[in-house]
């Protein structure tokens, strides 16, 4: 588990690693290429994926959709300078909060 | 770091755990308590959050709406009974394909 | 401006002409013969990308995208047995609202 | 159903007049002091409300669903002064190739 958890950190530094690919050789460095309103809309489209697979696919449709929105957010937050540090920080401080208190705790919907 | 890197692992364990109480008291049991189309429903909302932060706002921003976006895709996997580490191996298989062959890999977009 | 007020009606019309013809001769055939949730999916992704071209887009770019948009808007709608005319009766029904009320009528955001 | 189809052309010119109301008074106004990210996004959450009550809805909440999302394009084809008839005259444009080219004239998915 400890191997597969190091997934994440693997791959954003192996994103950051490809951005100065040449973009006929990485899928990352094409991206890039094209700019930072191609990485957002890839991200938002992987999540309208994620959510018809959740809705209509099987659980490995889902699986592979979740794997896609990973992957896109990793790069947009690369391109964005935010390490995936920080998210998961901010989501640990989230967790500090008592467990009574997770629903005040959560932007209302 | 590696206490960083586990903050995945536990909050896909406290949604699961969440999901048996109140609505009342917790925002996961809420969800859940409302189905399935409203989880998929605010995870691709979060989808466009981040979109819109990655283009429009500040980096504590999008670290925010990431932080956001993990959250809710945690919540819909395990309304679907999909465990994280499944997504994490299929990350890990993807990277394991060579560098050299990233784009061929990866589907066109 | 009568003239082309008229698009929409004729659009969703040709739409549901295209339904039956076959998938190699019409997109919206290919579409439908898919299924449903890629018909869902395609239009949530045009919503994705007139997110990016209001934001990033030059207003050629955002007309593109908009037209897109309602195109499978209409894609969707038909799938679904919705005539367009019952989406702009729901819409002169909110219109009929005096414009004081304007704010209280609308769901918060 | 002449009548009916006004409604858009009645919508876009009430959204522009609304724009110049108080924030307090009027949703448009509010959605504009508040600025074009946030136009944008309420379009893009409306896009994936529309997605989910097609896959998931009946009849009536995919009528309402896709009311919201034609009310919020129209508030971004404001915001960004592109004006409908624009985008209708690119939906004529585009029903003017012929039948059996359709899929041609479409760009790939």
């Amino acid at each position: 588990m400890a191997g597969a958890m190091d997934t994440l950190v693997r791959l954003e530094r192996t994103i950051a690693e490809r951005r100065s690919a040449s973009p006929q050789e990485s899928y990352v460095a094409k991206l890039h290429d094209r700019g930072l309103p191609v990485i957002a809309r890839k991200l938002g489209e992987e999540g309208v994926e994620a959510v018809v697979a959740g809705l209509s696919g099987d659980r490995a449709e889902l699986t592979a959709e979740a794997a896609d929105l990973l992957f896109h957010l990793l790069v947009l937050l690369g391109a964005r300078d935010v390490p995936l540090a920080d998210v998961l920080a901010e989501l640990d401080r989230r967790q500090g909060v008592s467990g009574l208190a997770e629903k005040a705790a959560r932007k209302e919907d």
